[in-house]
């Protein structure tokens, strides 16, 4: 039987009705059992400086305290000007820190992109794989997702209403929990 | 005889030694007559949130006007996890928004990216091109400017002391100034 | 007036059918009178390897001519492998070398992105656009060019049929002929 | 006790003194016992073209059976014009077709970049791990591999001399063979 895994979602907009984070919900339907996903906000992190390494806002500390608490880590994110938005890089960043003590070191990974457009976010998922490269973060390949034309994916509750879509997260989350049990330390 | 032409400079840090400050101050010194280079500062910018397009923080609003303001615009960062910065990032996202309102659209740029490695932040500055590609910005090519090694670079007043470094830093800002001569609208 | 512009277009398929190729025609129809777009074929260079440079094969040679004798250089491409395909970056190394006399360099460029799915050859257009900030080839932004569902696009004949597509090529091309004008040289 | 692993290793340059050759040779040196790395040959694939995989070239069969026959892949690499060189590509390509069986797929990687300048190679290295992500080849993250001044670590006769780089290889090499056990199939 397999283990329980609990997995770290990032959303990467702050909009109230950002079609990542309804992205993100259908991904936590959709999950096998054994893979319990939950959001992780990131819309009170300050701007990361190192001068403040030594005091970190606690803010800071809580969220790298429940990324090193998780079994996983899942992004969801939409792409700004072809590359991954600030709000995501700054809890990237946050977490990365004191040099060191990176709480996303050896943590498996996957990441889902989100856009209006055809091009599902193609820019911003691959910087933000390069950075997960960087900070040990194993990150599922494939299938690969880049969830395009989200406009037209949801009802007026957000709830998932295209069926291919459907079948494509289902899809990735079920390859993803399989990769995240590969990659599960000790 | 060349016009002058204003650069607004955006560094990627906000730590108080930050290298790539020293770098920027650098460069304003080394910049030919024409070219006035001069900090704008993001540090007080709030994390972007397309809910608040409407109503947007003072902080953003003043940060777009002195963006449209300068005839040309210069980066100067360190790289975070392969990549750009989260503070530049959202620097760059306010001065693109509302979308179709972006404050950047057409201004010359370049990219100077730093580090206390070798590798000279190439990741960031890459990355960093490929936001500045979409926002139609013509960014300078030739000579690139890859600083690596930073830590040795300055003396204890935070003055360059390095000479290689000056006749590159010095190369690049003199090409800069003819690109942005080149590409300065109207 | 306007003056004439040479352009040496580059398809980065070998494939008889290729959608890219097709593409290609359809620019080189649409293009503003004094743009006068002309493909150099690429399929009869051999793989570039340094230990010739001394004596370079007829074929190098000739292209290397072609490259220089150009005003503007137009990169038309599939995706292979969510990078550039290999005929049309040996075509990118032959032209950079030897050390020291690339025939790229200063050339005004420009980069379309073919390929049947949604993402319309992204990754191999941002691939492509690093090299050319390499060779000092200044490329032009905007309008981004993705062409997807090329399946879809084109008659029996190789025909350009859809309308949407015909739009945006034009507008592309009618903007690089602006963009090479800026960029000539003397 | 572990099982032996043959690792396909392929040099990214055809240049008879390249210094990722002579990086491939050291790491073949210096790997853990159980993993056996055996360059494959590259100089004689024909260019990829799509027309031709009905009946493919002789050459491209045989190299595609012995990838298949390897249970890693490693890439020694130069890089051209800030990306990865046409005759690695190639072989990319020709691994990956026709469409569905790819000889990659699945096979655990890694990825060393090389060059006389300081940068390491950077370009190359992500642009390959860009392909690899999208070849299903699980690619080794940490420690990462950018091996610059590649021009002062050999001797004549082509041993690495330099202790600090050999440290960094046997690391990377180590670690290379724990990922390539825990990524085996079956």
């Amino acid at each position: 039987m397999s283990k329980d895994i609990s997995v770290a979602v990032i959303v990467g907009s702050l909009r109230k009705e950002s079609f990542s984070r309804k992205v993100a919900h259908a991904l936590a339907a959709l999950a096998p059992k054994n893979l319990r996903l939950e959001i992780v906000e990131i819309g009170d992190l300050s701007m990361y400086n190192q001068d403040l390494d030594g005091e970190p806002p606690a803010a800071w500390t809580a969220f790298r305290d429940k990324i090193r608490a998780a079994g996983a880590v899942l992004f969801v994110t939409p792409e700004y000007n072809r590359s991954v938005p600030a709000v995501l890089k700054n809890a990237i960043d946050i977490g990365s820190r004191p040099y060191g003590q990176s709480a996303w070191d050896g943590k498996p990974g996957a990441v889902v992109s989100v856009s209006v457009g055809n091009i599902g976010g193609f820019g911003a998922n691959h910087h933000l794989r390069q950075s997960l490269m960087f900070l040990n973060v194993p990150t599922l390949q494939q299938p690969e997702a880049y969830i395009g034309g989200a406009g037209a994916l949801f009802d007026e509750k957000g709830a998932l209403t295209n069926d291919a879509t459907r079948g494509l997260l289902e899809k990735f989350v079920t390859a993803f929990a399989a990769w995240a049990e590969t990659h599960q330390k000790g």
